[in-house]
């Protein structure tokens, strides 16, 4: 039995997400629907982490095995023509028997983009949060600094949420300015549910003063959804990278 | 009568271009319900240029001559809000009374986006022809400079236009990767129907040696349009800038 990992870029507009869903289309579903028309069988894809509807990727790795001995390059090549534009297969490699690309996963990075301008930007309609009031990308950068470290982040993930190990560690986060974008790009070992969307929604709060500044270590501590900010809005966010040991 | 310059961006790829057509959607007329729900008036709106189907305008101009007296930055904002997310209103500025939006154009830039990379980029499936084989964009961007001057550019025009004169001036055409993207970009004081792209295109089969080499200004002299290249894919096309008379 092979062990395939793939990476993948897709634009999650017209998705729910990645995970199968009985009623609704995902990456997932139509990766392997891909996968079946290729290899004639319809293997199981495991999934690095579970995205969003609406929300976009970069770099999101699954892994599928299978007996087919088909080369990495032909089937990269043979899901792209058959997948929809909105999803590629960047790289397929080989990997160990037991490579899980959710467990064995030891750092992702996310992206959120903000359109801040007044004017609508039509290119990015459906790839980046379009807020208005002008932000200020170094103050934003200094507050991010505070989610650095090894924290029970349970007051950065959405309620419902029924994960156990609530302890995270972001090792960076920095909020930089290009024209008109403003980008926030954040590492950690690993995310709670929603936990990069609150955390950026509770910076933007910071920006508009209903919370205040230098509170975020506190606003952690508390373990208190209701201390953060709101959730920000899907379209902005992207699974940006995955890493896995070392080589 | 007030006349107005309004500067749009917009997202061509649902549009049948910029002029109003019989049965289809295009931004003209998009932007024609617009004003009339915010005026009540459907006043007549001149554009700077024809913009073909799937072709993107980062910067497009257009005039309205009206006798309402909402200020310009209302009209800005009121516009944006009835307009549908893939057209965007920049700015509105109060212009003399003879200002024409196409025949006062003193300049104007197209930037052309390729996509050049075996992988699909989902993000680009509308906005850059994806082209898989590897660009030289140092090799092009010399033979780009032949392009450059005032000539009779009918060997780079599409068969079938009407207009008159075919005498053009090119300022400046550069070609640069970014990754992998490559960007053409392109300054002149007027270009004929198609123009960008069969220059495009005709660079791509230099590229790809179809067409030799260092031969450019003789295809150019031939005034054939069968001597000169295919026309590049409308999704990778975006009129960039477009410039009057300096202040």
């Amino acid at each position: 039995m092979r062990n395939l990992l793939l990476r993948l870029m897709y634009d999650g507009t017209s998705y729910h997400g990645w995970q199968v869903q009985p009623n609704d289309i995902t990456v997932q579903e139509e990766l392997q629907n891909a996968i079946e028309k290729i290899l004639g069988v319809r293997e199981n894809v495991t999934g690095c982490s579970r995205t969003d509807s609406g929300v976009h990727a970069n770099d999101f790795c699954c892994n599928i095995r299978t007996e087919n001995e088909i080369e990495c390059y032909k089937l990269t090549g043979a899901l792209n023509a058959v997948l929809p534009d909105s999803i590629s297969v960047k790289s397929c490699e080989e990997v160990s028997a037991d490579f899980h690309s959710r467990y064995d996963c030891r750092r992702k990075q996310y992206l959120y983009r903000i359109w801040n301008s007044t004017s609508k930007n039509p290119f990015l309609k459906d790839y980046a949060y379009h807020y208005k009031k002008k932000i200020d990308a170094v103050f934003l950068n200094e507050q991010a600094r505070q989610f650095v470290g090894t924290y029970d982040f349970s007051a950065f993930c959405a309620s419902g949420s029924s994960v156990e190990d609530t302890t995270r560690t972001i090792y960076s986060f920095s909020v930089e300015r290009h024209g008109d974008e403003v980008d926030f790009l954040v590492d950690g070992n690993g995310f709670l549910y929603n936990m990069v969307r609150i955390m950026v929604g509770t910076l933007i709060e910071i920006s508009e003063n209903r919370i205040e500044k230098d509170t975020i270590e506190g606003i952690i501590l508390s373990k208190d959804r209701s201390n953060a900010g709101r959730t920000a809005p899907a379209c902005g966010l992207y699974l940006n990278k995955v890493t896995y040991e070392e080589g």
